[in-house]
């Protein structure tokens, strides 16, 4: 038996095309005490994983030629030298594009398919919904009231950044892309979307926000970032989450916001990794579900059939293409 | 009795020139109840007054045409219908540039020459220094052993700003223009201070920051910010007090920081006014007076006799021509 894997064949120049990706078949390695082996039945494809394709990749190391293009899974153990996984259970890893995978037994967390089923654990309780939960409730914070953007509001993270600032009492306004991702947005509950298409989109999303922009929960960057950023608040906060525009052109950096704003208005911009919040995974499980329970949080899952599809899913991703989640289901080996 | 004042004559394009200012004669205003009329002793120049010239002003509202050129400034009562100050009382006011001011009794506070004679009052414990104290201990809180750079290190709120973060325990590392200056910040005990006048700018700035730099103190903006920006560490601060590069090109930003490195380093970066903070003032007067008594705390005052010179004074702080604090003495009416 073998694994099969996709790698990097070569550095992306700007947008990546599929001759970027190679489909490898590997021997099936075997745990080392202390390791688990994992069947992968789904993959969660994250637009993160475009800059660790640069040589100069800003996010930890970039992504060797040859090597696995990261994600995160989810799969049951099949070969376990660890007391902690035995196989047959459910694990969340970080997985890259791969039918198994092995891994330490503290980067695997075992799942319980009766809480919500498999696929689930990677979309609504997934890395890109925990990301829109710390980012909202620890560094956002609005109160009832305020008035909060999230761009990329149809996108896995946003769309849940938007229902959390809802349950928060704050008034959710969305950028997305085309009068389909709008909608899908206001029906999950946004207060208003505002298409970024349009010829007025600046008009528009001040509209939305008659009394300003107390937050903008930012995924995108450039010129919607601009757009945005004029419109802040006294005191607002800039959480900077992803700057998708921006992950194909990572040299140059288009012309900013204007940093004025941000003295004369107290306003605090701040990035941020989910990682640096792992340990408060568990609280949000525990909320996703109560919430979800309510149906106060509900997200859509894109889901693409066989590994060898994962590089055209991803390459929609980036592009905008996909509503929610995007996953890559492995089915049978 | 007449006042004398400084007004804006013209809306200066980018660089303001003396063409730009008069001086005029006007009647000397009487005291209305509540108010308090003050002859001024010493004004303190603040560069933040450029940006108030434009018409679309980001700070509050812009100066009209004819209007007295803001600032801070120290005096004595002469006439008053306020139980609070009384004729013979030392008092802090945003005077503008005047012989005399007219104020409500809630716009002035008394001082205490017997603790700091008066042009102290504006420049060791004035406005500029008050928001170098409140940027780092409420903002940027370096902990013990962070590098901190401040730049514009030998200009009124850089240099106190530089030395409150080595009070705090932190390495301080000054950027200014020219040779003097840098020897100045030195001797206020910035542990070092980098030429940005000189080409090997970034890599002189890294030798002096070998453990990269947690808060960027930022007085400057432009290519001096982008430069710091891109040696910024994981959780680092950066704090957006003035940008002076850019006080003359409102308009369009230059190209601004990476904001890649804000999202994988996890930056905050935070836009402040001290004016948030006023009630803090006496605590900042008590640690300032007490850092001072012990040689920790120093302070240089550039002092321009006549405020018929104080646009040229203004002049040459906006171009970086002046160490420390920048005050106009107006002597005897």
């Amino acid at each position: 038996m073998d694994n099969r894997q996709i790698v990097l064949k070569r550095r992306p120049v700007a947008v990546p095309v599929l001759d970027d990706f190679d489909l490898v078949r590997t021997d099936l390695p075997q745990p080392q005490p202390g390791e688990i082996l994992i069947r992968l039945a789904y993959l969660g494809l994250e637009p993160a994983a475009r800059p660790r394709m640069n040589a100069n990749s800003p996010y930890s190391n970039p992504i060797e030629i040859g090597g696995v293009i990261p994600s995160t899974g989810v799969g049951v153990v099949v070969s376990s030298r660890s007391t902690r996984h035995r196989p047959g259970d459910h694990v969340f890893v970080h997985s890259g594009w791969q039918r198994y995978c092995l891994v330490r037994e503290d980067d695997a967390r075992g799942i319980d398919t009766r809480l919500a089923q498999l696929p689930k654990w990677l979309s609504l309780l997934g890395l890109s919904s925990f990301t829109a939960y710390i980012g909202m409730t620890e560094l956002a914070r609005p109160l009832p009231g305020e008035t909060v953007v999230v761009s990329a509001a149809s996108g896995a993270t946003g769309a849940i950044a938007g229902q959390i600032a809802k349950i928060m009492g704050a008034r959710a306004v969305g950028i997305a892309g085309g009068a389909e991702k709008c909608r899908y947005a206001e029906k999950l509950g946004f207060d208003a979307c505002v298409d970024y298409r349009q010829q007025d989109f600046g008009a528009r999303l001040e509209a939305a926000c008659p009394n300003g922009i107390d937050v903008d929960y930012e995924n995108v960057g450039g010129e919607i970032l601009r757009t945005v950023f004029q419109r802040m608040n006294r005191r607002g906060r800039v959480i900077l989450c992803g700057l998708v525009a921006e992950y194909n052109s990572l040299e140059s950096f288009p012309p900013g916001p204007n940093l004025w704003r941000a003295v004369y208005n107290a306003l605090r911009i701040e990035g941020f990794l989910a990682s640096r919040y792992y340990d408060r995974i568990p609280e949000f499980i525990e909320r996703a579900l109560h919430w979800s329970s309510e149906s106060r949080l509900r997200h859509y899952e894109h889901i693409v059939r066989g590994l060898e599809n994962a590089p055209a899913a991803f390459l929609d991703l980036l592009a905008g293409r996909h509503l929610g989640k995007v996953m890559v289901e492995l089915g049978p080996p």
